[in-house]
């Protein structure tokens, strides 16, 4: 019996990513590696996506003793963690039923929704946040994922498309699989990945010969471009979206980490509420956030949330209806909370702690602001634009070559641009800077040593 | 702007269950308690689902213990954990990258596939089990899910039916998110809940006229019912799907916890493949389990698997394109590692924790023997056939004003049986026995004194 003819042409749809292809070739070089064979490196290091903790960044201690002592509550009973770990430990623990075993209640554990709106309230200087309008999710895919099925029609005619940033991860692959479908724009890679209003207004143009476009995605501080937007750059984007009749989903995980001077995270929510009316009024903004990037980088635990403006009441209660379907994970809640709530000057046994707290925020702060500095002077010296040259002249040596050679030669991972959407004849390679120093410090070298030899060859 | 018009209608069309509204009734009873209203008790009790953990089960240290240094790293390199935890959570540890807050490959974390194979092939007597042919889910209901949006025709026409058990948890919810629609197949209620199969075939039949019926979903043991099949009842069910070119849904979540003499679970696998020829090389099988139930009850921590059999391999490769959008918890992954590889003896350090997996063995086998008898003695003496006597004379009255009513004069929680599919005029409640002895103690208590009065007020 065949039943191939079943699968659902939108999963067919989803695009195979190239890294995929890269990363069974380290497992296999990993495994050689075991196995004794000669290399001229040690190990293979992976930096082609952010996944900070797999590359040398410390987890927050605090939050760690947090959430251990609720998984084996003996360590709340007995001296092995300091005070303050064990009364946010015992206070989660009973609002999470006694057990991280228990099933969490579809709309998260009880304080989780209060935890982020007064989170977003302080976050944005006063701007109200209300419980009601907060979804507890997996994480910042999860929620875009939801958001996307809860808005695509059924019929699918005509097609439902959103406004996607190139590069971005996943491209599209989240969009094709609940039915949408991506309309890339383009950042401008000449000028830090800055977005152009007009860019955006090709792209609509576009879109609307093919599809009905809903929606403009923006990811703000970017990932993985690291540009962070001005306020004048989010008001014209506010009014593009209120112009265009568009919803605004605001990907704004990474407000934490914020590299470069002058840099200052303002919330999509924020610019809103400041321009007022009409915008304040209509806008209607779906805003994503998560632990698993920013100072935790808690990407294996799973907690985020989801923040909705001006939506109708009545499509909030579809999509409560809708996100109860799967059940969240408790252990990512936690990591949210605390992520939410860190230790604060002023509280009795913060002075304790501050040590500790403080070691953290400095070494988080500093290892990137280092590691991005090594990365462009490094490049600098590299003189990179003549891979360019080389890749045009080649124009049979895509981006994936130069990773799959690379991952061969020096065991080091980086992704090819084209897994972002970058277009063909662009030839970009990715590279995530959130690793500790050292780690960064051999990853250039290995990519130096290789790329002269690169330029050697194929010159 | 009026949004409203895009959202999608499979969404509106998921089914509020009726026990969200009895949560919402429970917290305000709670909140009233802890404002210091005087009721006649002192706590809710909720029995309305399977959350063990949150009615006093107590989780299995050994795992606890394992994930609690995963967690937090320092206790392995300490003396405040067993040798056999540090081991464990040691080796895990190296497997998933240094952190749990490593995103987890799309996969699962490297040794999950071989674990679960490895697991199956022991539990199975040597039926073999390849690793490609399992896929790391959240939990049942995700992996569930995820085989129906990839079963789902895009054109939604003739609509996709899957064959689905009534009584059945959060019925047909998943079926509609997905595009599918669930045929109810009622299951024998007089006779332990068994399942018949001329009731499969006038399902199929009733089926047929509305849309076109492309697999069976099974729950052995079952759930909410607790029935186990017995061989020759899983043979027939093989022969009806083999012979109606239908897939198979086996749901073996529960197969740790069998109650009742002589009841002993086989998997479907093992079935099928001592059937032979054209059974075992034709039918298409797919089976999942969790640590979410069984002896571990860790619903919080999100970790399962599902299992083909007999699919096309390129339907497989869609498969793992469509699990890959969306990461996996990595705490859920270790307890269902540690749930497939307890501690056995002849390991070298068993001796010394024999005793405490013995301990929480007999607690999960003992317990949940004794709730049962209980629950069938007391029920016996309150002669319950009488309340469907007074349903069926007041046909107003529907099981969630009783339920509602329980819930308000005593504290206890259960849940309505029209939630699980039940037919109008059937009036069942359900409550879990997957608690500790005293609190089932309590809830028949509050149940039995509830009952009699209603009996009074309403006869």
């Amino acid at each position: 019996m065949s039943q191939h003819r079943l699968v659902n042409p939108l999963v067919r749809n989803i695009r195979a990513l190239k890294r995929g292809a890269l990363v069974r070739q380290a497992v296999r070089i990993e495994e050689e590696i075991k196995q004794g064979m000669k290399k001229p490196y040690n190990e293979v290091i992976d930096v082609s996506r952010d996944n900070p903790h797999a590359t040398g960044m410390k987890p927050m201690s605090f939050s760690r003793q947090v959430i251990a002592s609720c998984i084996y509550p003996e360590l709340i009973d007995s001296d092995k963690m300091p005070l303050d770990v064990r009364e946010r430990a015992k206070t989660l623990l009973e609002c999470i039923g006694g057990s991280v075993g228990c099933y969490s209640d579809t709309i998260g554990i009880p304080i989780m929704r209060d935890s982020v709106s007064d989170f977003l309230t302080r976050r944005d200087e006063g701007v109200p946040s209300a419980s009601g309008n907060i979804f507890i999710t997996h994480g910042s895919d999860h929620g875009f994922g939801l958001l996307l099925t809860m808005l695509v029609r059924g019929d699918r005619s005509p097609l439902v498309g959103v406004l996607t940033p190139v590069p971005s991860q996943d491209f599209g692959n989240a969009l094709v699989a609940s039915g949408a479908t991506a309309v890339p724009y383009y950042l401008d890679g000449q000028q830090g990945w800055r977005l152009h209003t007009e860019e955006l207004q090709r792209a609509l143009r576009s879109a609307r010969e093919v599809c009905d476009p809903i929606a403009l995605y923006v990811i703000n501080p970017g990932d993985p471009t690291g540009h962070v937007q001005s306020r004048e750059s989010m008001e014209e984007i506010i009014r593009f979206v209120y112009e265009e009749k568009l919803l605004l989903f605001a990907n704004e995980d990474h407000q934490d980490i914020l590299i470069g001077e002058g840099c200052m995270f303002i919330s999509y929510k924020k610019v809103l509420a400041e321009m007022g009316s009409p915008f304040s009024d209509a806008v209607e903004l779906a805003s994503i956030h998560s632990a698993s990037k920013g100072f935790m980088g808690e990407g294996g635990l799973h907690g985020g949330y989801l923040e909705l403006v001006n939506f109708d009441p009545s499509v909030q209660i579809e999509f409560d209806r809708l996100i109860s379907l799967l059940g969240l994970p408790i252990i990512g809640q936690l990591a949210l909370e605390v992520m939410l709530n860190p230790l604060q000057p002023g509280e009795p046994s913060y002075e304790q702690y501050q040590e500790k707290w403080d070691w953290a925020e400095q070494l988080y702060g500093s290892w990137l602001t280092m590691a991005l500095n090594l990365c462009v002077c490094r490049f600098g010296r590299l003189r990179i634009t003549h891979v360019l040259v080389i890749f045009q002249e080649e124009e049979k040596l895509p981006d994936f070559f130069y990773c799959s050679r690379l991952l061969e030669q020096t065991g080091l991972c980086v992704c090819p641009g084209s897994d972002l959407g970058l277009p063909e004849g662009t030839y970009h390679i990715r590279l995530c800077i959130m690793t500790s120093v050292d780690t960064m410090e051999e990853v250039l070298r290995r990519l130096g040593k290789f790329h002269k030899q690169f330029m050697k060859d194929f010159s």
